[in-house]
């Protein structure tokens, strides 16, 4: 088929009635379908049910160094949890803070400490008149909502293949002391799937901020999380690239099993410089007296060691790949050539990202949920939920068992064909109009 | 034994000397006993191993209204857990969020979110010049520490054995806006043991604070933590008394299984009005995707209900009653009539308060520490570690064994005498100098 652009008025009202008809019939299949989050489906968390028999009323609840897990104490996470999510993270040990249940809320803490005491000393920024964050767009809607909670400007930096523009990042974070951070998501980035480049990371490790309070929040979400066993991303480990830059101290960097095991069951970490650490533990010891022990026992004794989780993230591998490749396939066999819209193609993670034509992407996410499958809302990917020309829309294909998932891409790229071809014609006709009275 | 204010100088003498011969047998002893935190002992914590045999890899995870307790979602707690703990809190279900596995992060992040975000519209503290709260103390020095890392100044309030002295608390709360908060641990507080009267409770209820945001932090750390079966203290619920006065959102309430399964590894909650945690819930959905549904599921599962909890307490109490009563029988034994010394007996939660002689208290710990007991820091109980008399040490008799428990509080006693004997000792003989010169 022949791109929409090029369709006469006639062809494309012809075209918009045929997809009228399809459109109606999903309607008529009363779907209830839902391709909005980053959710494991039930077949990959079935993975992890031998967690639930790592420890037993038997097991013996003790660390390699005598620590009884199941009493208070050990502020930071007991040491074979820290040499795994070490080894998970391509961080030492020492370097690592083991958390609670999610990194999300360890990234809020993060930012609001800086809020109320500040970093190293400096000012806290509830006292400066203006914080700005850089937001490399689209991205994760929960990183901005924290940002927008505690009342930070966000700027948003547009991404490429290899990440965020450099350009704009180094001349802002150079130039204006109020920029204290930057939200990144290095690998298979939330929601395009893209790696960051060697030279980004290595320019993002030699920035030379204005505010010496600058900190990357480096969110780690999808280190280990290929879908495919040799064809897979790379990202320039931040702390050493940092360090040898001269800057051990710019960034934070998050992770969890989140993903891996039990979203909201599992362990969270942050992997930082013995001197953020240092200020971090001053205020953590305040907060908490010790996260869960006895999970992260438990995370240890499932897994053994790295290997073992690598093993465990191939069987997830084995489940998202064919519902990656079924979305790609559906989009390309509906959409290619067409010319209304593009995609990704990520080698992991957990979504693909979509760009519609110019002021689309609401009228798609609408459409598709007037037929039964919700989408990301659209503008979501962006700081205040405001996407300025209305194209992204997130695609999390994990959740869905195969079969709806297909459903659900199919009626996805009917409803891009419907927006598109009613716009173009719509525009088309409104051009013959204004020749006719020219005319 | 004659009190030793009317020994002559010689009995003094020769009571010191008695006294450092046996001290000096301690010394030989090489103790190293532990009486300074409320950790659970061993057998306490083996009584919850079963809680590792109620979810196994057979388990259907999944929670009585269908929700898949492995996967994202749920911010505020699961139903059933939120039921099991509202029982344990006296709270209807609606009025509690269950948290993570840390009590004190719930305080902690109440009084950041206070600092940065404000509460129900009010300012937030941080942009305030003066924020202060009230400090019944002897308390809690977990308490006070997350109000020191804020900035808040801290006040503190005597406590009788009824509670706060509520004619100081009416009176600062309702003539000084600057007075945001009050810690509470009303049920066999920390340090004394002592219970709120339903007098206090009233008369907390009934506060008409100049500060709109002024909450009361009401830590019911010890709410089923008796140590008797019938002599045991109750507590007036709060939220229903601040309701009944016309103060619905005057409280924040909070809880924990820290003490009951395993610290570090159970369940938090929190307690409040519908305004309070629409205006909670609104910063949590920030924060957080949700805590630990399958902690929380293990722990109901484990239980069963209430009844399984109380049942539960009553094998805690099996195993603490005879450790206060070996330390209070020991010291009754060695310090009765000296008129060196007084402390509390309390029913139930996890310290004995013992008051020194003036200017004693930090003298005792050193010299117990000396002979290889390790008490809470004196001092520790006090807003900023300053005990204004230096009087107060806090006793935790749950976590070493028996036998060990009563030569650390044998060993006490006589750091007691011989501090205060010495003391006493000196006054006299500068008195008798005076005496001597004058004549």
């Amino acid at each position: 088929m022949k791109p929409y652009v090029e369709m006469t008025i006639e062809e494309l009202s012809s075209e918009l009635e045929a997809l009228r008809i399809e459109y109606r019939k999903y309607q008529g299949l009363n779907l209830n379908l839902n391709m909005s989050r980053g959710k494991p489906c039930r077949e990959q968390l079935d993975l992890s049910m031998g967690l639930m028999d790592a420890l037993n009323s038997e097991a013996d609840l003790t660390c390699e160094d005598g620590t009884d897990c199941r009493n208070y104490g050990v502020l930071d996470g007991i040491q074979e949890c820290k040499e795994l999510i070490g080894d998970m993270m391509e961080n030492r040990p020492d370097n690592i803070i083991i958390y609670g249940n999610s990194s999300l809320n360890v990234m809020f803490d993060t930012v609001s400490r800086a809020m109320t005491n500040g970093i190293l000393g400096h000012t806290p920024w509830c006292r400066l008149d203006k914080v700005k964050f850089l937001c490399p767009s689209p991205g994760y809607d929960r990183h901005f909502a924290i940002t927008e909670y505690f009342g930070i400007e966000m700027i948003p930096v547009p991404m490429s293949p290899s990440g965020p523009d450099m350009d704009m990042v180094e001349e802002l974070v150079s130039s204006d002391e109020s920029i204290k951070g930057m939200w990144c998501v290095p690998k298979y980035s939330n929601p395009q799937g893209y790696s960051y480049s060697d030279e980004t990371v290595r320019r993002l490790a030699r920035l030379n901020p204005a505010a010496p309070d600058f900190r990357i929040f480096w969110d780690n979400a999808y280190g280990i999380h290929h879908l495919y066993d040799m064809d897979r991303d790379t990202v320039m480990e931040i702390l050493a690239a940092c360090k040898r830059a001269g800057h051990p101290d710019m960034v934070y960097k998050f992770a969890s099993t989140s993903k891996i095991t039990f979203p909201g069951s599992g362990i969270s970490a942050l992997a930082a410089s013995p001197n953020n650490l240092e200020d971090i533990r001053k205020q953590l010891t305040v907060q908490t007296i010790g996260h869960d022990k006895v999970n992260q026992l438990r995370h240890v004794r499932f897994f053994g060691d790295i290997h073992g989780m690598v093993k465990h993230m191939q069987k997830h591998a084995d489940i998202l790949r064919p519902k990656f490749e079924a979305v790609e396939e559906i989009l390309e066999k509906n959409l290619a050539g067409l010319e209304i819209g593009t995609w990704t193609k990520p080698r992991g993670g957990y979504f693909i990202s979509f760009e519609t034509l110019p002021g689309c992407a609401k009228a798609v996410v609408a459409a598709a949920k007037k037929a039964g499958v919700i989408m990301t809302g659209a503008g979501a990917t962006w700081p205040y939920g405001k996407d300025p020309q209305d194209t992204n829309i997130r695609i999390a294909p994990s959740y869905p068992p195969l079969e709806d998932l297909k459903t659900a891409a199919a009626l996805f790229a009917l409803c891009v064909k419907l927006v598109s071809a009613k716009k173009i014609l719509d525009e088309k006709t409104a051009a013959a109009k204004a020749c006719g009275k020219e005319g």
